[in-house]
């Protein structure tokens, strides 16, 4: 899949999942309508990563849903994922192209025009771009300020390759987040916590559809 | 270097070298004739460990010293070192193999025999044994009980690969676990927390070579 069908992103951490598995939860994101799941699970055994891994990737596979690896390229190799996630204290992004390849798909965490712009020379397919809204997932290290939506069209100015926005994301505010230039959103909480994640993965999905439908038909007037 | 000459293993954690940058406790180990250098630095960035390792990488290579890295096989690859060291809890070494091909070195911890005997049969080419004595380098997780030289000599009967012995080794009581059967022995603390850490590693060398050499003339009796 293209990094510019990104609409909804689901990024796992079982420890916020409320004693879901993170399989359950990506189960059920899929059902939800999901695009691309990332394995980020930090603070987790690298071994029991690459065995929830390889989970994963049959369900996201099966569902024609891409799998992208947070940080570790090496894992993303061994479970056959469609591509790494790295921030800025990660492999860096030409780093790990000459790892993966031309083919694999490659996204950075960026919070500034220019971290966006190294990034896209760098050769990464898509941004992550936050944290937007603050995150509501405590235990997950989000040290940048809030940049809001208007960090969004800054930085959709700034570069051409797809940007999905992070932090604080929810069906009700993932609206403002396209309308500023995003293909999609990702989130943790909004699915993993949710008392029903496929419901919410559909809500969010609609949401972000919803904006893109309008956004079309206000462009063909 | 063939891992049958890991006589003097040094495990980097830049934490416990008490204000030393872990490039400077390499370059000392390297003056003192460490054989052959891990680059561990457990709780620290990615990016930080890939800078610090291009840097390990040309001192050792000047020197003719091995370089592995702890658990990342993307890192391993990405500063060409000569291989990468799994635990229990990390990649599995058949998978660390598929990854960096059949002239890697891959290194894997074993504190039983069934540990030592799986890992050899998946292809690993040195075993780290441990703990023997209980480790000093208290902000390291090391979960085993102490295994004794003892241990060292009932995995060395088991397996054909050689064995590094790991944990608590010092100058002092490194013969020990040369006697039971292993090739080399493995610091942290010992050369990274020395006063002077290029004496250290000399000492520890000398350990480890006189034994070996009263061993072999023990053996040509």
């Amino acid at each position: 899949m293209e990094p510019s069908n990104y609409g909804t992103y689901l990024v796992t951490q079982e420890s916020l999942s409320d004693g879901r598995s993170t399989l359950e939860v990506v189960e059920a994101a899929v059902t939800g309508g999901v695009d691309v799941v990332q394995l980020r699970e930090k603070g987790t055994d690298t071994r029991w990563r690459y065995d929830l891994g390889l989970e994963v990737r049959e369900v996201t596979a099966a569902a024609d849903v891409d799998l992208i690896v947070n940080d570790r390229v090496d894992v993303a190799t061994a479970i056959d994922a469609d591509g790494v996630h790295v921030g800025q204290s990660d492999l860096p992004v030409s780093v790990a192209r000459e790892l993966l390849g031309p083919e694999a798909v490659i996204g950075c965490s960026a919070s500034t025009v220019a971290e966006a712009e190294a990034a896209e020379a760098d050769g990464a397919n898509y941004l992550g771009v936050g944290s937007i809204y603050g995150t509501t997932s405590k235990d997950v290290p989000e040290p940048e300020d809030d940049v809001g939506p208007d960090r969004v069209a800054e930085i959709a100015e700034a570069v051409s390759i797809p940007i999905v926005g992070i932090g604080g994301v929810t069906a009700e505010n993932a609206g403002s987040v396209i309308e500023a230039g995003a293909v999609g959103v990702a989130v943790i909480s909004e699915i993993t916590a949710a008392d029903d994640p496929a419901a919410a993965t559909d809500a969010l999905a609609s949401s972000v559809e919803r904006t893109k439908r309008k956004a079309n038909e206000r462009s063909r007037r």
